[in-house]
């Protein structure tokens, strides 16, 4: 299951390029790149989404011990949208900059996406908390509520930056980089001596 | 065997996205968005799919011991198809809106091609009943027996499919979809309390 | 290196369905899908192609103890062969039935990729022979001196098919899936009762 | 981490190829593949690239017993531009013949990229020399220092590399061939009877 869902994760994160394209022009090359700086900020943002998405999933199999049918649902219901991520990215990076109406249903689908991902968390979580014996041994079952609780906001965070981005895109946008830095550099930029969870980080 | 099997499952079913693309088009950005249900549609269903094999696929190798040639032969087959899928899902996605005979040409190909991957597990399942020394120790050989039955009634309820679909796609694709999630919802929903299988599913 | 070798002719052969498309045409689907009959044969090729160089990378690296300069060399050549394969694939499908010189150079440009992956199995074996050492405890030395032979022929084998291609595509390609078929059969279609390898493969 | 890491580059080694394109032409197949140089030298450039970056990636994290923050964003920023590579190879490959100030800009995008690839193994190394219980017991301290000073003299060259390539293409991509297979090559053809680390990579 995992070997499998990371290999779907690595393979979605190499795919963003392949939207990359230049258009057919007849400007200076320099000017038609730069030009494709909305493609650039949403590969940026969906290999950061995708790196999240698989730093939570190694978090969560770290500490589960068993896996059970909503577990098994949840967890392909990451792959489906993960998979899926390549098209809304290139959506939103080719609608972004027309402006208006469509800027912001192009905001909306992605983060709708974003949001849908996140609801599989909350299922997760939800069923390891009603049988805490999924857990492996040292993890006391208030984990679970925890980060239930967690995935819950997170959830609802995506859906009301979805809502939000229908109506002003940039604004969705901003807030949604700042949560993602906010969430992934703590996570990061701490060391961690604690030498049996970076060993295990390390093979 | 097994560790390319998962990565050809893994890309295959990452790459069913790659097909779905809006189309040249003036309309407002939410319609093009709307018109491509096809596509979804069929991207859920191939994912469905493809799922589904991975999952037969482990509980196949999970009680075999050895393998011989048929089941080689065999396991190609299956990943030629699995590889392959991507571009029936397509061709149902970009033809199901056709209506008439193209739109029953779509779905005949569709499932006729889950149909020959159906067929391959029976050719599996055969060798492992003409040899029950290929079982791991602890399944009757019994098992093959039951195991090619139903293999059989899959690839025969697939074809079958497939030729309702040639005259009446919707008819099909309805009985197709309800077949998945009548043999893949009990297979997840039920929790797994038998901790060896589990600790094994969850490595 | 196994697996990053794994991992590539994986994707490589997984990729070679995205450029199966149906022609821009208001044919009846059934006549487009049949009139692909060119991309059908050349994907059961090249699937077939990846499938016996993997069983022959697989068969490689059991016999192999120790990797040294030139079988790396080697076998990232053998990578940048598989990894090139789709290109040489859908030029020969799509200009196959150009008939005429088209048709010869398409063909002969695939079997020149063919035979350069050939190539590389003479050096790598090459490379065993004169340092027999590679091996793992149980193979003698003799091993590398048969295997060297055979690569040899096999390259030499995939020059002459490429020549003959060059005008006569379609000898080269009959003869092509002959040997193909005739390589692979017997490798497969034989039951292996030796428990201790198909124990391995099993894994 | 690993394991990701391996995925991401065998996908973006792998992806190179769906960007050779032949053009639509009513020229004599032979002239349009000779036709497509710039694209093969693009292909086996980015080949080679992503190869070194392979090499050095293993023989890193071969040295590496803890992972910590900064060695995580420095790994992530890696897998970044090489899942990134296969756009400014497509670029270069398609405008190298242009020539003028359209091959410039192309080149130095290009290399723009390759620096900031080689500017996180600056990151990276740094922060073992930061922080040398991160090594391997048996790895000295003093290598963090050697190698940080490595990794800094490659993004060093590779950017002035970039900015050699805006203005004289032919002699950017020159000197980087010749670096490319002056690092690759040592490293390669030496015969290694070191048995330990041998026997580690043959697994």
């Amino acid at each position: 299951m995992e070997a499998f869902s990371d290999g779907v994760m690595a393979i979605a994160i190499t795919l963003l390029v392949i939207e990359i394209r230049l258009p057919e022009s007849q400007d200076d090359l320099l000017k038609q790149l730069l030009g494709l700086w909305p493609s650039y900020l949403a590969y940026l943002g969906s290999f950061a989404t995708i790196g999240v998405i698989w730093l939570t999933h190694h978090a969560f199999f770290a500490r589960i011990r068993q896996v059970n049918g909503p577990l098994q649902v949840g967890n392909l219901l990451v792959l489906l949208c993960v998979a899926f991520l390549p098209f809304p990215t290139t959506v939103l990076a080719h609608h972004l900059e027309d402006g208006g109406r469509n800027a912001g249903v192009a905001t909306a689908f992605y983060f709708l996406t974003a949001a849908v991902q996140a609801g599989a968390w909350v299922v997760m979580w939800s069923a390891v908390r009603r049988d805490p014996t999924l857990l492996r041994p040292g993890y006391p079952a208030t984990v679970a509520r925890t980060e239930t609780r967690q995935a819950a906001i997170g959830f609802v965070a995506l859906a009301a930056i979805a809502v939000i981005g229908l109506f002003v895109p940039i604004a969705a946008l901003t807030f949604y980089l700042v949560a993602v830095v906010g969430y992934a550099l703590p996570a990061m930029a701490w060391p961690r001596h604690t030498r049996s969870r970076a060993g295990r980080a390390s093979d």
